[in-house]
């Protein structure tokens, strides 16, 4: 039930050496001669070759297959990490019979090192010999780096089928980037309206997910259509097009909430639902600043409701508030209103501090905010910050 | 050497019992008739209310004292809140001989938590009697909060003297808010050219300061100039100014400096020195990006340069960087440059990356990054990110 769970899509794993583990860390996805593409990159200014490389191919419109490796990132490689990208591209392009611009490249690990292009290379033919309709779970194990579980996800929509695979979160990682995202369809939609798609269902989603607030310099959403469930293109509108956004939806918050409960070192995942702002953008910033909160993110590791850490996060978020509007609730327990904490939290014994104490316990804290009374709401995936987040990210040694 | 080293100013501090640890909680400091003010307040759009009732004071150019108090930060408070820093500071300039409005409020605490107004009316009259000019260290160590140490400063300058006293960084306590500063001179300076110099020189370093991010509801710098040195007021390019000047400058940098060493759960200070930006704002955000990233922080808990930590920072600041330019030195050795990170830097026993781990360990971590050839350059003073902030932070209990 991962990215080949719609028709028109073959994948494959392999262990070719890339990793110390000896873990499975080369992937291809193959889709159908004719199967679009529509891709969200990292909006980092630094960009690994394969970013710049797939960029341009998916923006050239004939992208069907993606071939990911694991342990290294191929960022600040500079013109090598290019030529390397282009040609390895080209190798597994000629070994599945398409051009290499229908292959983009994708890469996750170590940012600096360059890939290991022998190894790739000797174990492309038994990557290529892998593929089939059954090789979805190997590609999801192929690209997981610090990952403790695989990350697949599938929905049906109307006679379509939709599936997706993923790995990381943002730079959870001990030097290891990126989050990478694989979604597939055997709907046939053109590539215009399979960008808007993406942009519409799944950019709120993948871009509403923050570990640690560290977007990598690889990260990258793939969306690809290979219409192998047959009939016409589907456009906005037509029969279908809705239950496929549906099913889109469903997969990108799989995933989604997959990433953020295996986000590095967490032990509670935090939904911060932000509302009453002058619009949606805003309200994207001040939900983000409140999940990306290190103040808030202890609080939510050491089950301490604490609601001026709230206030402090959703007003430095560089939004407008209206602060006799601002209402904070954890788990549905009010812990401030109209920007004002009641005096009776801070009593010996309260209630209200037991009960938002104990909705901070939940394995999903559940965080409310109300900036003033716009229309514009916005959803963050967060998680909580631990001694085990500083262990992985301070113990490791190059 | 304090607050009250320049002429013109009397200080105390008294333990009023706002805190459960029965430290010292209480604090004023009042400069002589005729002392000018200029403030920095911090950019959170929740704002304390002594904040609300200090912006207020020093617009109208009449300051001459500050009532500070610990314990509680008369935040999310609501309308009694200021209601409760009016009464008190009322209270304390009728004790000094002075107008309500010549005394702003400070406070530092709690979140939410009312002032204890009962409390510091009983207190009062023992901290006025207690005014003293040897009353610069009692009031430094009443504004402390969980600062392990007491940050005091002071510089000589041509004739007038220059002294300060500051508390906290950020949001760094457990759930007690803010960075206090209060910086004294006994030269003559007009209220406007009082505000430019706290704007040119104290605003860069004090708004540089980052332990987490978190700007709190309270953040307030407060320059007072006594006059009480005698001699005409000096204005910007009048003999005398520069030297001035220079004085603010070094109490700022050593107080900023005193700061971040005691961040919380710090074990090393990190200054980040961005140039070649396209202007000095766009470096102080790259700057502030760098030194906030988590990764980054643990990194330098860690002693692991991992230099794609430090391009994926830089990179995801929102700032143009021109990739091609892109350099990062850690200590001066040199992990990146021209968006490259050296392959040679993975090589089993690499002496760069020996080099770099040695840089890493001092206790004084010096990173260095240029984004590309622009004019913009800025400095950020962070801390790493260690197992204490988190103790510190998650293990707190309301």
């Amino acid at each position: 039930m991962s990215v080949t769970h719609p028709l028109g899509f073959r994948a494959a794993g392999v262990t070719a050496g890339f990793k110390p583990s000896g873990m499975p860390d080369l992937g291809l996805l193959v889709g159908d001669t004719g199967t679009t593409a529509a891709a969200l990159f990292t909006t980092n200014a630094v960009v690994a070759a394969p970013v710049e490389v797939g960029r341009d191919r998916v923006a050239r419109g004939r992208v069907r297959a993606v071939l990911v490796n694991s342990g290294q990132a191929n960022a600040a490689t500079g013109a090598r990490g290019v030529d390397d990208a282009l040609a390895t591209t080209a190798e597994a392009a000629a070994l599945i019979g398409a051009e290499p611009d229908e292959v983009v490249p994708s890469s996750t690990g170590v940012i600096g090192e360059p890939l290991h292009v022998e190894q790739m290379r000797e174990a492309m033919p038994a990557l290529v010999d892998e593929l089939s309709r059954d090789g979805g779970d190997a590609f999801a194990r192929s690209i997981m780096t610090t990952d403790t579980v695989s990350k697949q996800a599938a929905a049906d929509a109307d006679g379509h089928r939709v599936g997706g695979s993923a790995k990381g979160v943002g730079m959870i990682a001990p030097n290891l980037a990126t989050m990478l995202a694989f979604i597939t369809t055997d709907a046939a939609v053109a590539p215009g309206d399979l960008h808007d798609l993406a942009c519409e269902h799944l950019a709120p989603r993948f871009n509403a997910l923050t570990v640690d607030g560290c977007s990598s310099t690889n990260d990258t959403v793939l969306l690809l259509a290979s219409g192998a469930a047959g009939g016409e293109p589907l456009v906005p509108g037509s029969a279908g097009w809705d239950a496929l956004a549906g099913a889109v939806d469903a997969v990108g918050e799989s995933l989604v909430m997959q990433l953020i409960a295996d986000g590095e070192g967490a032990t509670h995942v935090m939904i911060v639902d932000v509302e009453g702002a002058a619009n949606d953008d805003d309200a994207r910033r001040a939900a983000t600043a409140v999940a990306d909160s290190p103040l808030v993110k202890t609080a939510v590791f050491g089950g301490d409701p604490n609601p001026g850490r709230f206030l402090q996060a959703a007003g430095a978020a560089g939004v407008p508030i209206d602060p006799s509007r601002l209402d904070v609730s954890i788990g549905g327990v009010v812990v401030a209103t109209g920007g004002l904490i009641p005096p009776s939290y801070f009593e010996p014994a309260s209630p209200l501090a037991e009960q938002a104490k104990a909705a901070m316990k939940e394995a999903e804290v559940s965080v409310r905010v109300r900036l003033g009374d716009g229309p514009g709401t916005s959803r963050a995936y967060g998680c909580d910050l631990s001694y085990e987040y500083v262990r992985i990210n301070g113990e490791y040694t190059t």
